[in-house]
């Protein structure tokens, strides 16, 4: 510890941590240590690309708060966070695919019947929504928690922008909603429209000078938790939208992109008769049985992202 | 784009990044990613996992600020900063090693002439400190700039107090001296104490839960610059201290331990006669010569820490 140079100092660091008393935070940290130096000296990284790090990082933990994570942001960016969705959500063939969770998901979003307009005042052509859960024996899941959330005609999540007079409700285009008896839910809500991630803040401009654009193809984000069955955390992506194959999360999976068709003005699949144009589309579900487990509790599984 | 799994994620981003403008930005990042994501693969990261140090990263952003650098700590106590600086710090032998920076360097300290006291009212018992800057064929620096900062007798530094009303000096145990025509330099200030890097914070707590004690041995930090030659940036450590053998952030050079002897009451070396015990230290630091650099300007050539 009297001579550490930089051949010796990633022995010295792991050395120090030989008392750690948890095995797998051990584990953890000795691969973190060894690939963070091996980067550093694998780049050769001077003393003020180390600064602009340090720089970059506090401006990242600075413009991060209750509603912007500027750091979920760049694991989502640096593919970071479809890794690791990927390795921990493998399923059996048949079931729906995982993907990214991203940063605009809230707790405790409004319950709504089946049928109900999740829009609560967000803009955008209306669009309604439908399909049924089913186990992968298609079993149809009846009482399935399913959270919705989504942007708006303008590419916004309703915690990008704050309440105004004119639309005073905190949660607009996210609600929670829970299958009928055949496992089926419908609900109308808008358009989704693609948009970029934040970009004002460290990561856009990481992205910026990584000739990287920050935008996402239109999407609805669903969360489907069903007793017995492992929670489904995924996306519903619009087929045709020009970001598919350029995804600034890495999100897309193909089996996750449908078809949003668009209906001139009249009868709509709710039965309502439809003054403008509208959309629909029909997405089912396929949850994944997990043999062993208890039922999800249907209360505040997403605790872990509060 | 459309089909991305944990094998094809890592090839994925770096793809995004062809179109990037900057060659060194990209070979960073290119890196960087490639680890990142090793590291994920390797420790089979998973997705709670994740989300702790997505809130660890965010704790360690809120807590940082003006007067405190918790990713600089980070970097320190996993290596990085010693890793950083030595490979872009090796000098031909006889020049004197550098060290990690630290976190408690100030711009714009205040000047003192040579035999000043720099304490300002921290507390601690006296010490006398003097040398000679020499250049590597032994030639004496003239007026080479010497940026001194160190802990008080509590093992604190200034900016880790806010000021007092018996103490309202903002600059204690810090300055800025010049060496004489003979290279030398003079100052009195107080006994370095060893001292825990702060450990209040999320850094801390990962240092306790790895099993490490926060603390670094006794030390004074010199910053030197002088036309002509590399700008050190280094400590000066006190022998026998009981954390030389486990600094907290692995800064130990066996070369920079220099004997710092206590004193009965009674003549100093500046001519003084001190009422109580002293100490005295006596550092000689041998510069690094650069062939093709201009001088440094002597001006903000430490702004990079601004
Ligand atoms: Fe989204
Ligand atoms: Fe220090």
């Amino acid at each position: 510890m009297r001579n550490i140079n930089e051949d010796t100092i990633t022995q010295a660091v792991l050395a120090a941590m030989a008392g750690c008393k948890q095995p797998r935070l051990r584990t953890i940290m000795v691969s973190l240590v060894q690939h963070l130096h091996s980067f550093a000296r694998e780049v050769e990284l001077t003393e003020d690309e180390w600064f602009k790090a340090i720089q970059f990082l506090t401006a990242v933990g600075h413009i991060t708060d209750d509603v912007r994570q500027e750091f979920i942001l760049l694991s989502d960016v640096l593919g970071l966070s479809t890794l690791v969705t990927a390795q921990n959500n493998a399923k059996p063939a048949g079931c729906t695919e995982a993907t990214v969770f991203g940063p605009f998901f809230v707790e405790n979003a409004p319950e709504y019947a089946l049928g109900a307009d999740i829009a609560n005042g967000a803009g955008g052509e209306p669009c309604h929504v439908s399909g049924q859960v089913r186990s992968l024996d298609g079993r149809p899941l009846a009482g399935v928690r399913m959270d919705v959330w989504q942007s708006d005609e303008d590419g916004h999540y309703d915690v990008q922008r704050p309440p105004t007079e004119t639309q005073p409700h905190t949660h607009r285009a996210r609600g929670r909603l829970r299958t009928d008896a055949q496992g089926r839910y419908h609900f109308r809500s808008i358009l989704a429209q693609p948009y970029p991630i934040p970009h004002d803040g460290p990561v856009g401009k990481m992205l910026e000078a990584l000739g990287r654009h920050p935008w996402r193809p239109a999407h609805l984000h669903f969360m489907l938790e069903a007793a017995g069955h492992e929670r489904l955390i995924t996306h519903v992506f619009r087929d045709q939208d020009r970001y598919l194959d350029s995804d600034a999360v890495f999100g897309v999976r193909s089996t996750l992109i449908a078809p949003w068709v668009r209906h001139e003005a009249g009868p709509a699949p709710d039965g309502s008769v439809q003054e403008r144009p509208f959309w629909t589309l029909h997405y089912d579900f396929v949850l994944n049985p997990q043999a062993t487990t208890v039922a999800a509790s249907g209360t505040d599984t997403a605790g872990a992202r509060a």
